[in-house]
C-alpha cells in the first residue's frame, strides 16, 4: 500500500436501510460494533463519524475511548442537523431563529469535537436545507440565512476547517447548496477563510457536473478540503461501490487529485445494502489504489499534450495501454 | 362531489421517513391511528393497505374490524415482499427457491385477503426484484422466474385481479418491471388473464413515459386495472402532492382516464413529509376533482380535431379558456 | 398590454431544424424575412440577433437599415462563436491562441454592434466551450482561459453590458459555464463589472436548477442582466412554447421577476418546429402576460407569510384562487 | 481479428453537424466519398445506408455500383422517413392517410432495396413518430396507426427482416416506440413474424434501460435482430465513441451478446464531430474486439455462479483479473 490515507463514513457498517426497509438491509450495529468492523477493514486508516448522531455530548467521552482503542483516525466529523423532526423544514436556513440557532450550535460544537478528535475537517452537509415545491421558500431569505449561519460558524471556531458538502437533492427535492460553484459562491459571499468544500463523487454526478472538473474548479480557489468516493447510476445518490458505474470519470478524478496535489483523506461514502460491508469497502480501496498506480504509469507529458489538443483518441490510447491487458 | 372514488395509500398518514430520518418526519402511527386520520379526510372513500405490513395473518381479524368500523373501503391490498431482509436480493425473482416460494405465498395470501376485504385489486409492486450493478444478475433467469411467479400467483386465485405496479428504479437501481410495456409483455408472456397493471403517475414520469400515453397503451389491452396519482421532480419517485410539478401531464392523464372510461379507483400514493397529512390528501383530491370538471367543460369534438391535426396551440387555447381566469 | 418589453430570438422564425432535418422543419428565411415575421407578431417589441450570424461586418449597414425599418428594438446582440468549424474544439477557451483571439474579437465587435443598435446587452453564450469526453481537457487551463477571455472582452468595451448565458450541455457534452453559480464565480474571478448573466429557463431546468431560485441568486449579486423564457422536458434544451411543461416553475419565475424588480427584456428563446411560428410567439407572450397579471392579484403579504412558514398548501391555495376558474 | 462482422452507419463519415452547425463540424461528403472512407477503415466489413437518404430510386443503380466497388457489405438498409418536412408531424403514424402511405411506401421500397443489396435487415427507425407536447396527440390512434403500418409493411415483403429501432426521444420529445418492451408489444400486437428489434446502446441508456438486459429480454422472444454500439452521457443520444462513458454496461452487453449467441452484425452508430472519423471507428472496433476477448477468458461457470448469488464483488473480481493490468 501507498501512504495515501483512506477513510470511510462509518454508516457503511450500519443497517444501510432506505424508506422501504425500516430495519435496514444489513444488521443494525452500535457505534462500537461499527468501529470494530472498520478496524478489521484492510488498508483503512480512518473513519468519518457524526456528531449528534454516532454520539452526542453525554456519550462523547465514551465514544472517544472507543475510537482511541480502535486505532482508527478520524478523517472528518460530520454534523447531524437533518434527521431530527424539528429540522424538517430547514436547519441552517430555518426561518425560525430558535431552530436555526440549534443547528448552528450543533455545527459549532462539532468544531470542538473535531479538535478533540484531531479530525482533518468538520464535514458539513446541510441536508435539511432546501425545498420541495415551487412557492415554498423565499429564495432571497434562504441564501441570506445560509450565509449568516456560515459566518457564525466560522467565527466561533476560526482554527477549525469546515468543509461544505454540496448535493443537488435528497432529502429535499432541491438543496440550498447543490453544486461546487454554488458552495464556492456562498463561501466567498460569507467572506470566511476556514470554509472549503467536500466534493462527493456521487453528488457531483447527480448535479450533472464532472467530479474531476469540479475538483479542479475548487482547487483554483484552494477550496478542495475533502473528497468522497462512491458511484451511482447518475439519477440519484445511490452510494454504491467505487468503479461499478463510472470507470472513466473515476479514473479522471484520480488523475486530477494527483495533478492538483490533493493531500487530504480519500474518503469513501458508501451504503452497501446487499454486500459484505467490509469487502465492499476493501474492494473500493483496492480499486482506487490500483487507479492511482495506473495514473503514475501514464506518460504525463504526452497526456497533457493530448489534452491541449483535445485529442481524446490519443489520450485514451495512451491510458489504455497502462491499464488494460 | 362526484361519484368518483378516491383512495389513498394509508402510509400517507405514517412517519413518511427516508434514509436520513430513521423515525420519520411525521409522527409514527399505528394502523388504527392511520385509519382514523383517513376516516377524517374529506372526500376520501377508500384506502390501500399492505398485507404483511399493516397487518399479518395473526392480527388480520383485528385489522378487519378496524377497517369495518372506519367506514372506509379497501381500494387495493398491497403485498409487502420488499422490506424484509431475506428479500433484499429479490422476492418473486429470487434464485433461492425457498425465498421465492415465500414471496409467492405472500402474494397468494394477499389475494385471499383482498377477497375478504372486498378490495378491487391486489396491487403487486415487486420492489425487491431487480439489480444494482452490472454483472449482478442473469437477466434470462430473472425474467423466467418473474413469469413463473406470475403464473403461480394467477393460478392460485383465478378470481382475484392482480395489478402489477411497475417502477423503473428504487429500491433496486433497476427493477425487473420498469415500464407499462414491460409489464404488458410479461403478462402476455405468462398467459394469465387475471393480471393487469397499476399506472403510478410518478413511476411513469421517472421511466420517461407520459402517464396519459401509458394509460392509453394499457387500456388497449384491457390492462389498466389501477392508477396512482402523485407528483415528483422527474428524477425520483418523490410521492409529492398532486399537481405541484406536472400540471399539464396530470390534466392530460385526467382527460385520458375519462376518454378511456376508466372506472376504477382514483388512488393516491403520497408521502407528505412536511405537510399536514390530512390536508395534503384533501388538497390532492380537490385538485383532481377540479381537473375532472375542467375536462368535462372542454369541447371534446374540437379537442379531438386539434389532436388529429397535432395542433398544440389550438388545443391549449381550447383548454385554457375553461381553466384559467 | 402592459409596458413590459417582450423580445424573441429571431431564429424562432427560421428553419428550426436539427441534426435529422438538414433543411429545417420550417421554411428557411433570410434575415429580412425573419424581421418581417417578427414585425407582424403581436405584442412583440424587440428581437435578439446574432452578430457574425444574421449579419457580419460587411452587411451590417444593410442589416441596420432593415432593423430600423422593421420598427423593432434590439433586445440583445448575440455572438456567433460556435457554428464555425474552426471553433469546434473551443472558442473563448481554445488552447490555440489564434482561434481564441478570433473568438474574443467577435465578442468585442459584438459590443460595438450592440452600441450602434442600442441593444440592452450583448448576450454571450459560449456554446463551443466545454468538452465531450473524460481526458479531453485540462480543466485548470479551461477555466484560466475563460477568465482571461472575459477580462479581455470586458476591458475593450467597458460601457457595454455583457450577459453570460450559461448552459450545462449542448453542443458540447459539458459546457465550461453550466450553472448560474458557475457564471457568477467566473465573473467574480475575472473581477469585471460589466458582466452579468442570462438566466435561460430551459438551460436552468436542464442544469437541475430552479429558474426562480437561480434568478434570486443572481440578483443578490446584481448579475441578472437578461432572461430567456421557453420550456422543455427537463432532459434537453428543447426550446418549446412557454408553459407547456412547467406551469409552476414558470409562474414562480414570474413572481420572482416581479419580486426582484427585474426590469430588463422578457426575452423568448424558442424553436417552434411544427407550429405556426408567429402564433407560437404570440401565445407565449400572452401566457407570460397573463401570469404577470395573476401575480399582481395574489395577496403578497399572505404569500410571503406562507413562504416564511414553508407552508406550501397555504401558498398554493392562495395562488390557485386567483388563477383557476 | 475474429470472424465477427463490424459495420458502421455511413453517416459517421459525414458532416456530423447539429442544430448549431449548419454545415457540420466535419467535411460534408458525398455518398461516394463516405464509402471511400469506410473502405479505408480497418476491420470494418459493412455499412448501414439510408434508402431515401444516401440514395433514392433514381440513383440507386449508381449507388449499387459504388457499394460493389467499395468491397463493403450492407449490414442494414435504413429508411429516411423523418427529415422531409412533410413528415414533421409523423410518418408511419401520420393521421393524414396520404402522408402515412408515402412513409409506408418508403419502408416497403427499402425492403426491396435490402434484398437487392443482400442486407441482413431493414433498420426501421420511426424518428418522426411521436409528439412534443401534452394534448398534441390522440394516443389511442397513434398506436393503432403504428400497428397498422407495421402490418402493411410486413405483408408487402414477408421475406425481408425488418428491425424496429426504438428510441425514447429525439427528434420528437417522446417517440411512439421508446423501449425494447414497447417495440416487442407492438410487434406482438401486429402479429407479424418478420419484424424484430434494433437495440441501440445509446437509445437504451437514455430510456433508463440497461442494454444487456434489454438484449436478453428481446432474445427471449427471438427479436434481437440488430444492435447499435456507441456511448453517451445518459441524457441524450450523443452517438459518441464506444467505451468512453459506460465501460461496465458495454462489457456486460458484450457478455450477453455472446451468452445469447447473437450472430448478427456488430453495428456502430456514431457521430464523431471533432475526431478523425476513421480513427474513431477503428478505435471503437478495436475496443469491442478487445472486450469480446476479455469475455472469452473469463471463467463462465464461476461467473454464472456469482450471478446466481447476486454476488457482485465476486463477479467483478473474477472479471477484473482478466482485464486490468
Amino acid at each position: 500500500m501507498s501512504d495515501r490515507k483512506y477513510s470511510v463514513g462509518i454508516w457503511a457498517y450500519g443497517g444501510c436501510g432506505d424508506r422501504f426497509s425500516e430495519n435496514g438491509y444489513q444488521k443494525n450495529r452500535s457505534f462500537k460494533e461499527k468501529l470494530e468492523l472498520a478496524a478489521k477493514t484492510k488498508n483503512l486508516s480512518g473513519v468519518e463519524v457524526h456528531y449528534n448522531g454516532d454520539f452526542k455530548d453525554d456519550d462523547f467521552a465514551e465514544a472517544k475511548k472507543l475510537i482511541k482503542s480502535s486505532g482508527l483516525q478520524i478523517a472528518a466529523v460530520d454534523c447531524e442537523t437533518f434527521g431530527d423532526r424539528k429540522f424538517r423544514k430547514g436547519a441552517l436556513t430555518s426561518t425560525d431563529p430558535k431552530i436555526r440557532k440549534d443547528a448552528v450550535e450543533i455545527v459549532k460544537r462539532a468544531g470542538e469535537v473535531a479538535k478533540e478528535l484531531n479530525a482533518a475537517v468538520v464535514n458539513l452537509w446541510p441536508g435539511a436545507d432546501g425545498y420541495d415545491y415551487s412557492f415554498q421558500l423565499d429564495y432571497e431569505k434562504e441564501i441570506e440565512l445560509m450565509v449568516k449561519s456560515i459566518k457564525e460558524i466560522s467565527k466561533a471556531n476560526p482554527d477549525v476547517k469546515y468543509s461544505l458538502e454540496y448535493k443537488i437533492k435528497e432529502p429535499r427535492i432541491r438543496s440550498t447548496i447543490g453544486t461546487a460553484a454554488k458552495a464556492t459562491a456562498l463561501i466567498k459571499d460569507a467572506g470566511v477563510d476556514n470554509f472549503g468544500v467536500t466534493m462527493d463523487f456521487g453528488h457531483s454526478m447527480v448535479a450533472r457536473e464532472n467530479p474531476a472538473e469540479a475538483s479542479a474548479f475548487l482547487d483554483r480557489y484552494n477550496l478542495l478540503y475533502h473528497v468522497h468516493l462512491n458511484d451511482n447510476s447518475r439519477d440519484w445518490d445511490d452510494d454504491l461501490i467505487v468503479n461499478t458505474y463510472h470507470f472513466w470519470e473515476t479514473l479522471e478524478l484520480i488523475y486530477y487529485l494527483k495533478k492538483l496535489n490533493y493531500n487530504g483523506w480519500i474518503g469513501l461514502d458508501m451504503s452497501p445494502k446487499r454486500e459484505n460491508q467490509i469487502e465492499a469497502v476493501e474492494y473500493s480501496i483496492e480499486t482506487l489504489e490500483r487507479m492511482f498506480k495506473y495514473i503514475e504509469k501514464i506518460d504525463e507529458e504526452k497526456l497533457l499534450e493530448s489534452l491541449k489538443e483535445q485529442d481524446v483518441l490519443k489520450a485514451h490510447k495512451l491510458i489504455n495501454k497502462e491499464i488494460f491487458i
